[in-house]
């Protein structure tokens, strides 16, 4: 599910909303900002799996006032999932110095560009750097970045340069 | 239905909301203020019989999006109707002086009591008074009102009295 696909039951949103939604927006179980809201028959908004879990573990009724209520009583309630992600947000690696102040809606297209985001090094290093030091890290400090050898100009990964200096043909 | 079971279907609350409701609670078809709000699957809100009418009389389509729609896709959005009844009124006797503010939910309880309400007169004489006047109407002015003949000291209906004279074992 959204952002990031986590297995266990996802709580409502925990960004940091800019200016905080109207309480009308938290969710009653997690107090968080509502994440796939849904809405009860007696009028009470939930996270999905806020409820869904509350009616799995504990009993079938609305947490909020005590009235009867099964999944199948759930509606979504697009109408305030629409607004919420229409809120505006600061991204969450603004820890990391990302200034980025953007729609909640937006937040994983702004990720797969954020100069913040720890992204994965293409060379598979298992590296995992800032987006914005990723070309430095691959120009200069990869592992796996390919140099050549300064005798016989072969083509080799930094971390084999070591063991290359023992076979390479032109260092003795 | 409420606050008058007026025949027609019943657009939407048309009163003198204070402050004036966010754009959100207004209804695309009416344009008024939501009148049980129905939302569906595509997360917009109606009143009720706004968009009952539209799916009957138009087409079985979402009138903002038309995604299609049909009757059972629609839910009521309690929640959004709680905040409404919860919203001030002026109280629609203002016109006529009642300088009442009150929760719209409170108004059928209140023009139970408004002084500028228009009322029947008890004794049935057809009168409609505002009920702030409806002692004096009654004392005074209401042709069914009881008053003793000067003479003969009988009860008699003010609008018989004429009559009366004319039959009044004390009058000659
Ligand atoms: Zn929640
Ligand atoms: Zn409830
Ligand atoms: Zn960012
Ligand atoms: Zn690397
Ligand atoms: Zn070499
Ligand atoms: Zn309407
Ligand atoms: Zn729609
Ligand atoms: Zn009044
Ligand atoms: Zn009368
Ligand atoms: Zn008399």
């Amino acid at each position: 599910s959204y952002p990031s696909s986590l297995s266990e039951t996802m709580e409502g949103y925990e960004y940091d909303f800019v200016p905080p939604p109207e309480p009308r927006y938290e969710c009653p179980i997690c107090l968080l900002i509502l994440r796939e809201p849904r809405q009860t028959k007696c009028g009470h908004r939930f996270c999905r799996d806020c409820i869904l879990r509350a009616l799995r573990d504990s009993s079938a009724r609305c947490p909020v006032d005590n009235e009867g209520l099964t999944e199948a009583d759930l509606f979504p309630d697009n109408f305030a999932k629409r607004e919420i992600l229409n809120f505006d947000i600061r991204c969450p690696n603004n820890k990391d110095g990302c200034e980025k102040i953007l729609p909640l809606g937006k937040l994983q297209l702004h990720l797969g560009e954020c100069p913040l985001a720890l992204t994965p090094c293409p060379n598979k290093c298992a590296s995992i750097v800032p987006r914005r030091d990723m070309a430095d890290h691959v120009e200069n400090h990869c592992d796996l970045r390919a140099i050549s050898c300064a005798n016989c100009c072969a083509n080799v990964k930094a971390t084999d340069m070591l063991d290359h200096m023992n076979v390479c043909p032109k260092a003795h």
